[in-house]
Formats: C-alpha cells, sequence, structure tokens
C-alpha cells in the first residue's frame, strides 16, 4: 500500500509524509502563522473566530461574574492541550504502524485567583498542568511508551505551555 | 447604586466583589481547579468536554493531514488568549468606572513545524504570541492605557503562556 492511501487510525499519513518531503525540500515551508479574532458581546460573553469555522464562545461561570453560557478562557487552554496531545498520539502512532482503538485524556490544572482579581502581584495563570493519558491499542506496551515519550516531545501546546513564549498585547485607541 | 446591582459593561461586578471579599475574608477561596476531557474520534479529529457543555472540537487542515473540519489546537490557545484578554478589559474597565464600547483583538503567532514532525528536536510551539487589541471607549486615554497595563499583569493565559508552566503527562496504558 501507498503512504497515500495508508489510513491505519483513519490518519490520512500520505499527506503528512508529503508535507515533511516538502520541508525537507524547501524548510521555510516548516514556517505557519496561526490567527484568531476575538470580539467581546458584553459581560463577560466573547466569541473566538478562526478561519471561516463556528466561533469557539467564552464567557466565565457565575461566582466569577459570568453568565455561565460557554467553557471560560483558561479551560479552553486544557482543551487545546488536550486536543494537541491526541493529535500527536494519533500522528505519531501511524507513522509508527501502531492501531489506537481509543484514546482519552483526563486534562486538569490549579490557578490562584489572587492576581487575577488583583489581591496581589504576580503570576495570574496555572501554577501547572497535569494530563491523564488512557490509550488502548493491541501494540507492545514499549512501544506505546516510546510513542508517549516522543508525543511529549513534540507537542506545540505542550510546549506553548511549559516554556516561556514572549507574548506582546498592543493596544491601539 | 449598590455594587449588587451596577450593570456597567453588562458586568454583574457585584459577583466580582462578592467574591473578592469571600477570599479576603478565606485565601483558600482563590484556589481554583479546571477541568477538560478530551476524547480520540479518529483521525486527527477530537473534542473536548468542559462540565456540562458542548464539546470544543477539534482537527487539522488537509495541508497537515487533517479532514480541516474544525480550529485546530493551536489556534484554540490563541482564542482562548483572546477570550481571556477580553475578559480582563470588561471586569477591569467595570471595576474602575470605565464604560467598553467595543472590543476586538487580534491574536497571531508562528509555530515552526520542524519538531511537531519529528524533523528536529527543540521548541515545538509558539515561537512568540502577539495581541492587537483595539478598545473603543468614551474614557480619558491615559485611563484606557492604565487599564491595558494592569490587564497584561492578571491575564491568566496570558501567564500561561509567557511563564514556563510545569507540564506533567501521565500514561496509563
Amino acid at each position: 500500500m501507498s503512504p497515500a492511501t495508508q489510513t491505519l487510525n483513519d490518519v490520512n499519513i500520505g499527506a503528512v509524509a508529503n508535507l515533511i518531503g516538502a520541508i525537507e525540500a524547501d524548510p521555510a515551508k516548516a514556517d505557519t502563522q496561526w490567527r484568531a479574532t476575538v470580539t467581546w458581546l458584553g459581560g463577560f460573553r466573547t466569541e473566538a473566530k478562526i478561519r471561516g469555522f463556528a466561533p469557539i464562545s467564552s464567557d466565565e461561570p457565575a461566582g466569577l461574574g459570568g453568565t455561565d453560557t460557554a467553557p471560560n478562557p483558561v479551560e479552553q487552554v486544557l482543551a487545546a492541550l488536550g486536543n494537541c496531545l491526541a493529535v500527536g498520539y494519533a500522528a505519531n502512532a501511524t507513522a509508527r504502524g501502531i492501531e489506537l482503538t481509543a484514546l482519552r485524556i483526563d486534562i486538569s490544572g490549579p490557578v490562584d485567583l489572587h492576581t487575577f482579581l488583583g489581591l496581589r502581584e504576580g503570576h495570574a495563570g496555572f501554577s501547572d498542568v497535569r494530563a491523564d493519558v488512557f490509550l488502548e491499542s493491541p501494540a507492545e506496551q514499549s512501544e506505546i511508551f516510546a510513542l508517549h515519550d516522543h508525543v511529549l516531545s513534540t507537542s506545540p501546546v505542550g510546549h506553548t505551555i511549559k516554556a516561556a513564549v514572549p507574548v506582546t498585547i498592543s493596544l491601539a485607541v
């Protein structure tokens, strides 16, 4: 079977192989740029538009002053991490010929609200983030752990959280 | 008007004031815990469940081997940042008595795919993230810039990205 028609894990690994080949021929093809546009809807309700997709709605729980109509931004970060890790397992399992039969990831983390609420200075974000990965596969356990190690070392959202990434926020009034 | 009934910017600032009062009386009330559960749906399609809300769907563009049915995880991180900043402006503007008439935030950032694709070791995430904030208000410009500075120093998602937050990922096979 040619790479272009492999469909293990329902992953189009041929497209990934093509991208890798294109980047090896022209490294600049690895430089990708991503965007979102957020609009405030009043209160703590906002929505984020990404390309042509339905917006990602956001709100805060009532205890934080919101109207609790959608997940809040820190929950969305956890969702993004879990979604990213799942892509990592699916892509790299497929590249290694490993079948996945099920994959679930529970993500959690604490936030101390003192800084967000202006009660003290310091770190306003997650103090740490934890992901528990439940993966089912007929592959050998050693293969699964090697896959796991690879995913940890290559996760775009995982690295964005665990590294100090410069954030520049400019105001145009 | 009592704090409990203030509705400037459609924000229930009374609820925020109540939370601040509760935390000042019992600092442990600032310790919040957040969760998401991600399920792999095949290919690069996943969904993240948060409390009782409709899941946040995720996929990858076709060029990255996905079926392009939803924003991808790195786009979701940008969405979360923009949503978080918007809440920060809305909350703190309201606390300062500043009316917002419109607020839009464009967020963008580059990812070099070499690490994600296993072509080299290193940082797989955003190299940096940029947010451009377009805020309309009848308030004085000096007040708006003071608000802006405060939001930057108190953003949970902004700080999660710009600080090195420990990420622990455990595999249960």
